[in-house]
């Protein structure tokens, strides 16, 4: 038995039955309880007593009657289940998906603040920007805007939150029943921020949240996406199909984040995984062809399609992946895409056999095994230099989540690497995360 | 006793402390837990137990340093203060504001879609076009667009939402795990608008909900305002001071949305009570009088320039109110800046009085009194045709909001006015308010 003082971060990436596109199918999935909150309050409470860090929901805002005909739609909007989330539960951190493509800031910084409040200091907020023309058609426009545009907008949406939560100044709230002063105003400041893309007044019309702000998240990857990373993710999701491309990714971003003159410490950085579990190898593989069965190519295609950006509904699944656009061609989601590319490359697979792969975890790495292998792997990553934790994604949410829970955590709390209580009461305390500076505040 | 087949609805209008402006300062208000979830979850639990229709909550998308240095603020966003409340609650109907002018159609009826999946069909939109500069400038604008104009992308915001909540029929969802099919894709429609403010594609990312579509409510009082809610409201806020003046609007509504081709039943009419109350007339001087003491005129003056567009913080307490624009140039808050001239010029009020007048419930009909005699007033207008039911607004939630239960309540129920159970589980059965039809269904 061993004993570190860094601990793993682990956070539950939730996803209706599980990250398998098969996984609604699955005969154990719970499927008819899909629109159920209490299914969602039940798997984040084993979370939560499993000590997890945080707990994270994905989002898109399109679908299509096609998406549909084999998949599962993934119900709720992000910040709505959250807060109700956040009142049924006490400790674990709660991380949120909203695109900065199709939002104005001051709703989004209010809505986390809000949010924050609710859960007691429990809010995270995972931005994107979006990469698929069909969520641009549900806003006014044609076409997804160009990938570099969207990162200056995010930019600039990002300052504009920041300085929003900063309007009020931590000890602004006086809330003195005889003078009748509510608030100080020389602490409540107006932000009249003036930009390419906002024109906002502020003060925010809620006060400072017991984080400050919510922990910010992000995942994008290509270029563009590790520059903002850099400059203001505390946390980095990330799609890293083996250790060597893990640890350069981590590499490269702890540096450009010291170079931005932040602390790289200051920044987690969790790849996902998607495991299979199995308490023996026959289980495992069993599952693993079940779900393989479940699939339908159909449906494969046309969600690679709508990933990548290329409509691929008519190719040859017996042949190798279609020759795509350049990569500094594509306005979608770049990073995914070419990881999907160096995969099918790198492995020389059919499409149909690209498929499969990707039917598991969309790009993720995925992990089929019994959980003392699942725990070598996650050990092996986070002690060299790979990960600060991971994103959890098991492909079926049950029995996987529960054998994960069950099996791998005690492992991997056994080893040493993972918390046996929680420390602290807010995700920042969880991931460690300092309160950061207030800029209308002088020290 | 008496019994009536139709019984009045009740909605609790929810504002922290309550709804007189030095509520937060009373010596019996809880203040300290103006930010704690739990505050609200008791005052809602509360009313649900008392068998209220629902809950509402007012929203505003700005605030200033001055306007908080004497005024409590209002925190918690509602779509995400409702989610949390759905999950602590079972039967009361839980209605929310939210502007049609800064936000986007695809966004607010998802929003309400997921809010009502979480409430199992308790959802309500109190649906606002906003009125003041200082929100608009939070959203790149300058100044808040005109009155028409507001309303007039409040309807192609309303037609796109409901084609939205309109694009999955009622039985899409197949969900059948043998057969791999999801939904049908021929019930699941793309809504393809295309007007002037809005294009949008479709479907919604969610499919239809317990009730179909959250309760629409509306509180515009301006002809605009009367225009828009024949059209498409469901339920109808409205501040009145006098019961001429309610009966009137009453029959002018009805009248109008009948010629609309609407079934006039179909469209609840509940003007606001803004009670103070004490089990003798003592108790009621009392509270008033010290209410009256907590004010700070600086502050009601500020508020009153807010609410009417025109800066009045340099005018005479002892005089008149000043001359004001004429109501065709008022783009604000129109109907609400009318009834607040002509309730001064009615009872000759100096501007101090008026704002003794305006503190309890910013324009809305103030009762002070017994229970016996606000149960008196409510039956009154009930029976007489000027209300469908009431938006209860306590001046202050403690302990008026409990006396309102303890003590009003039960009179109205003995007098056969009010439910004494719940007989449905939904907002619209609460309201006795049909599913609207699907225009993509044939019937
Ligand atoms: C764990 C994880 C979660 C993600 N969640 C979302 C999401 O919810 N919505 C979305 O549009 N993209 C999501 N993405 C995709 C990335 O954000 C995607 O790479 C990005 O949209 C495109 O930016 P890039 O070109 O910089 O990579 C996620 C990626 C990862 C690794
Ligand atoms: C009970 C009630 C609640 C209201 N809630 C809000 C609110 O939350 N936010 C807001 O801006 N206006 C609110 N209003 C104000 C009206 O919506 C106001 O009349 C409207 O903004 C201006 O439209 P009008 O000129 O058609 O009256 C409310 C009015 C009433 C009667």
């Amino acid at each position: 038995m061993n004993n570190h003082d860094r601990k793993m971060h682990l956070n539950l990436f939730l996803a209706s039955m599980g990250h398998h596109e098969a996984s609604w199918r699955y005969p154990d999935a719970p499927t008819e309880h899909l629109f159920n909150f209490t299914y969602y309050k039940e798997l984040v409470k084993k979370a939560e007593q499993a000590k997890m860090d945080s707990i994270f929901l994905a989002d898109r805002t399109s679908t299509s009657s096609k998406s549909v005909k084999y998949g599962a739609l993934t119900p709720f909007e992000p910040t709505t289940l959250l807060s109700a989330l956040a009142v049924v539960t006490e400790k674990i951190g709660l991380i949120g998906t909203v695109s900065t493509s199709f939002n104005e800031p001051y709703n989004v910084a209010r809505r986390f603040s809000s949010l924050d409040f609710l859960s007691n200091g429990r809010a995270g907020w995972n931005i994107i920007t979006s990469g698929t023309d069909s969520e641009a058609q549900n806003f006014n426009l044609d076409k997804i805007p160009d990938h570099a545009l969207r990162y200056k907008r995010a930019k600039e949406f990002l300052d504009v939150s920041i300085k929003l939560w900063d309007s009020w100044e931590d000890d602004a709230v006086i809330l003195n029943k005889e003078s009748g002063i509510f608030a100080d105003s020389r602490k409540v400041h107006e932000i009249n921020h003036k930009g390419e893309f906002f024109k906002v007044r502020g003060p925010l019309n809620i006060s400072s949240s017991p984080q400050k702000r919510p922990v910010l998240v992000q995942a994008g990857t290509s270029e563009n996406g590790k520059e903002f990373a850099a400059t203001y993710a505390e946390a980095i999701f990330t799609a890293q199909q083996t250790f060597a491309d893990a640890k350069a990714f981590y590499n490269k971003v702890k540096e450009r984040v010291k170079k931005n003159g932040r602390n790289p410490d200051q920044v987690k950085i969790l790849p996902g995984i998607c495991p299979i579990i199995g308490e023996t190898k026959e289980e495992v593989i069993e599952t693993e062809s079940k779900l393989q069965e479940l699939m339908n190519f159909d449906h494969s295609l046309m969600q690679l399609s709508n990933r990548i950006g290329t409509d691929l509904t008519s190719a040859k699944l017996d042949e190798p992946l279609p020759e795509l656009p350049v990569i500094e061609e594509i306005q979608g989601h770049k990073s995914r895409t070419e990881l999907i590319i160096e995969l099918a490359q790198r492995e020389n697979l059919t499409l149909k056999q690209l498929l499969i792969r990707l039917a598991g975890g969309r790009g993720h790495y995925t992990i089929v095994g019994t959980p003392q292998k699942i725990a070598d792997e996650l050990e092996y990553w986070f002690l060299n230099g790979a990960a600060d934790g991971f994103n959890i994604m098991p492909q079926i949410m049950n029995p996987d989540f529960d054998l994960f829970i069950r099996l791998v955590i005690p492992e991997l709390q056994k080893r040493g690497l993972f918390r046996t209580e929680y420390t602290g009461n807010t995700l920042r305390e969880h991931y460690g995360l300092a309160i950061p500076d207030n800029q209308f505040m002088s020290i």
